[in-house]
């Protein structure tokens, strides 16, 4: 399955579906079949309980479940993602939109959708997917731990079957008297099922011999049975203490979106910023995950392009914004989906659910699609990058509790922007003090070590100094600021020797930094010299002009610039 | 003059004039005095002058060149850096405080210097200088240039005499035909004299066979004789067509601050903030240069305190933000200072000045303040770090230039804000992507080299790749895409071998994705290996257990290491 590579290739290349398709067998439709039927089983409870999450309609779930994975599949580098609602976006809907009235809540979901898909479609065109990068993996777990409890908290009231404000409120909790029993009855058997269905199942099947697939099978199809069950109790109940979904209207999706205020999108652009990294990143390291186990590659820049071309849809198309789930995406996999075929024809089962059994919904209760979401994010919270963060490095399991904290307190947006604050700040303190050492040469051979740590010989008016870290503003100063203490305290000097093995790169401010020091040190009589610098490094330098200016040479090694150093100061001694 | 290092000292080792003051010999006394005396006639022009930029009377700027250089002179660690009011801190507090009412201006400057002091000393006990570091050389050199660009414009209506509003304003181009002749003629003349006793002067003192000593003090006292001259020949036309200062009340500067709310507090606050980066910035290099040429310590922390003490020195006595002075400082190195007690006995002097001769500056045209000003800024342009720049990296150039043209479009505040993004966004977009080379054997030798580039022989089934960067979570992403993209193409494999000599430091991030890199391998029968590791990047490797959980081994050298795989590559193969 390898392809040539056309990273410069034409609009049309951008079509994965038509590199894929050409290579399609028959043979594999059953397993895709299959594989839909699963997918769909999944997504027909949670696109209705993530639009109830995001504080929309059911039909903007069913909606954001037919184009947005169609569009993925013609674009996306992945065999499996499933692309449409998921968790982490809903919940970013509901408090980016938190105060809008509720006639334009609906068509600003949609705009939010559609800005952050032309964001991204614009990232991908200029290959700006690298800032992306800013999230580090402390502030995207911490992230998405803060996010999950908050989803968890906001189901609670109605699970309870409170009625609610906004996501993430608290006036329910006055009302915890009013709990309605038969609602809380359902919403904790249909929980315990749905959580069996996922942890006790696997086991069962696996000392019944039962075949993984057939174990995902039965797996899938728990949340459809789950939500069938709870809406015939709650019609048998049918005294209407339960609340319901309601009616949703059959039909596709309208095309097309009502235009909004420039102060509007103006208004949303924070937010569907912070949905398009968010989201980009959280696709990508799942559908990077799911690529490695199969010898796939995932290329960064189309999944941008085809991750903001499935939001545009579904923007377009009465839905709000999309991404790819962890947990539709694996289940994909296990039962045996071979191409995004899959994921195709799961979304023509959504249409055909949307236009037949819409009606059916109408006895569907909220407090089970609330236990769907509970079932699902559960499953978000993962540790094990806190535990390795706390194993590794302190500093970093302290920026994923500073986010995670940060997003019932600050709210998702301001949490991101806070977490990744956070994560440049500790990179900036970490980077900012190299690591440097005053070398000096074990005796009797050609290396040169540590003089705090071994014993060396040093070469009287020969200072030679290690730096391990490249150079860029971000330590030059503190760089400056050492050596400038080294000289002071080195007594006479006339030859500086700058060891560089370690410096894969200079920037402009160290490389000023540099020829101020070459020119300062050179009018006091003190030599600078570099060793053992880099090829591309030593390309860079000499393209400037730097090593003509140099007061001293540049050497091969440290052994070669001490021996240098030693003669000279020899010449002056005599 | 080496100390014992004290970085954990006591805070009474916090006044470093208790070190230097044992060590000062009487016999430098008299340079110092002379020093002093060139300091104070490049002081009282500037201090008038500068406060004007900032849109105080003039007394602000008397008063800031009192306490603040006294305070500086106890607590900071360069001998020669003068500090007081200076053209960056001016212009950046006028337009701070731009369309505020004139009634509060001098109290809100005074706050503005206060606050960026409190947030210098914050700064410096929690060890944070580091941060200023977001100021590459490309974001501070185009922020001067910008910013003097600026101010020279600013300063053309009061040489041409014309009233304008605010700084940087362009209100006074209509009024362009009531040009005041006198004005403009005394405004050229004191402008014209101020160059040539800069540039022409050193000069004709090299060719007379002058001392640098005797052409420092001659050149040091033009800009007082200037302003003599002009107040002389404002006083002899006399007929008020000339705008001059106007009285200065006499005497010494009130100490205490009137209360402020809260509000108006945290408006000032990013002001101060700006304010303190750039001022501590700025004032560093300053004293770095002239410590370097020294071989004087320059203790960032200490520096960081000793500018946080002397703004709220300003503050609380009726001064504004104040930092160390370029021009002053290497007029004063010049001079033959040797110790702050310059500095010191010139603050006397200002005393002095404010005292008794605050009456003659009545007559003193403001025209010929504005000529001071563009006199003393045209030095402020330093193309330098443009043109390596340009040589260098044409993005850091771009950096330069957008926060140059920023500073007139986006204003000084903001414009600091869009440099330090877009260097933040350079370099995230340069580290993003580190060079990575899948290597081979030299044919005979132990050496390995990219398979790209040399002859060289490869093990099959195994795969070796060079990664040529410290590897953490701004390119770590990319890193792991890539490995994927090789692993895909290089067809069976059995082992993937990391070769990290170049790698600094790994953080919490990479670490994450080389343990998923190494499970998900696992899965596959891929061993991961890692190949010339550093020492302290392996400390903290085996500190996280990923040692321990790695499949395949670690290896001193890539020899070693391909030796390994082609053994156990033979032994799958048997």
């Amino acid at each position: 399955m390898s392809h040539p590579p056309d990273r410069e290739g034409t609009p049309l290349s951008d079509v994965q579906a038509l590199r894929w398709w050409r290579h399609y067998r028959s043979a594999d439709l059953p397993a895709d079949l299959i594989a839909s039927i699963t997918l769909t089983a999944l997504l027909i409870p949670q696109s209705l309980a993530y639009a109830q999450l995001a504080g929309l309609p059911p039909e903007a779930g069913l909606y954001a479940s037919m184009l947005p994975p169609l569009i993925y599949a013609l674009f996306g580098t992945s065999r499996l993602l499933a692309v449409g609602p998921v968790a982490l976006a809903s919940l970013m809907t509901a408090t980016s939109l938190a105060g809008v009235a509720p006639g334009s809540y609906a068509l600003l979901a949609a705009w939010l959708a559609l800005l952050s898909g032309l964001i991204r479609v614009v990232l991908a065109l200029l290959r700006f997917g690298f800032i992306a990068n800013l999230l580090s993996h402390s502030v995207i777990g911490g992230f998405i731990a803060g996010s999950a409890l908050l989803i968890v908290l906001g189901q609670v009231p109605a699970m309870l079957g409170l009625s609610a404000g906004q996501a993430g409120g608290w006036d329910w909790l006055g009302q915890l008297a009013r709990t309605e029993p038969a609602t809380l009855v359902l919403s904790l058997v249909a929980l315990l099922g749905l959580l069996a269905a996922r942890h006790g199942l696997p086991r069962l099947a696996l000392r019944q011999g039962w075949s993984a697939r057939t174990a995902t099978l039965v797996n899938g199809t728990a949340p459809v049975l789950v939500i069938i069950g709870a809406g015939l109790a709650a019609w048998a109940w049918g005294d209407g203490r339960i609340a319901t979904v309601g009616a949703v209207p059959a039909g596709l999706p309208p095309l097309g979106i009502e235009p909004v205020s420039w102060q509007t999108l103006l208004g949303l652009l924070p937010a569907a910023l912070a949905i398009s990294l968010v989201g980009f990143v959280d696709s990508m390291s799942v559908a990077q995950q799911l690529a490695l186990k199969r010898r796939e590659k995932i290329e960064p820049d189309r999944e941008l392009l085809a991750l903001g071309l499935a939001n545009v849809a579904a923007g377009l198309s009465g839905g709000y914004p999309v991404s790819g789930s962890f947990g539709r995406s694996a289940a994909n996999g296990l039962a045996g989906a071979r191409s995004q075929i899959a994921n195709i024809l799961s979304a023509g089962w959504m249409v055909l659910v949307a236009l037949g059994l819409g009606s059916l919904f109408v006895h569907l209760p909220r407090a089970v699609l609330a236990a769907t979401i509970v079932a699902a994010v559960a499953s978000m919270f993962d540790w094990s990058v806190l535990r390795l963060a706390w194993r590794y490095d302190r500093r970093d399991a302290a920026v994923f509790v500073a986010t995670a904290v940060a997003v019932p307190l600050l709210g998702v947006l301001d949490a991101i922007g806070a977490g990744v604050l956070l994560s440049l700040t500790l990179f900036f303190w970490r980077t900012g003090r190299p690591h440097m050492a005053v070398v000096g040469r074990v005796p009797g051979t050609e290396h040169y070590r540590n003089v705090r740590r071994h014993q060396v010989e040093t070469v009287p008016g020969a200072l030679a100094v290690r730096i391990d870290e490249s150079l860029y503003f971000g330590n030059i100063r503190n760089v400056e600021h050492r050596l400038a203490v080294l000289l002071a305290d080195a007594g006479e000097v006339h030859h500086l020797v700058l060891i560089l093995s370690a410096v894969n790169a200079i920037d402009v401010s160290a490389l000023q930094a540099l020829d101020e020091l070459n020119r300062s040190l050179g009018a006091q009589g003190v030599a600078l010299h570099l060793a053992e610098v880099k090829g591309p490094v030593m390309d860079k330098l000499i393209a400037s002009g730097f090593i003509e200016r140099l007061q001293g040479r540049v050497h091969l090694s440290t052994h070669a610039a001490l021996q240098v150093c030693r003669g000279v100061v020899e010449d002056y001694v005599i």
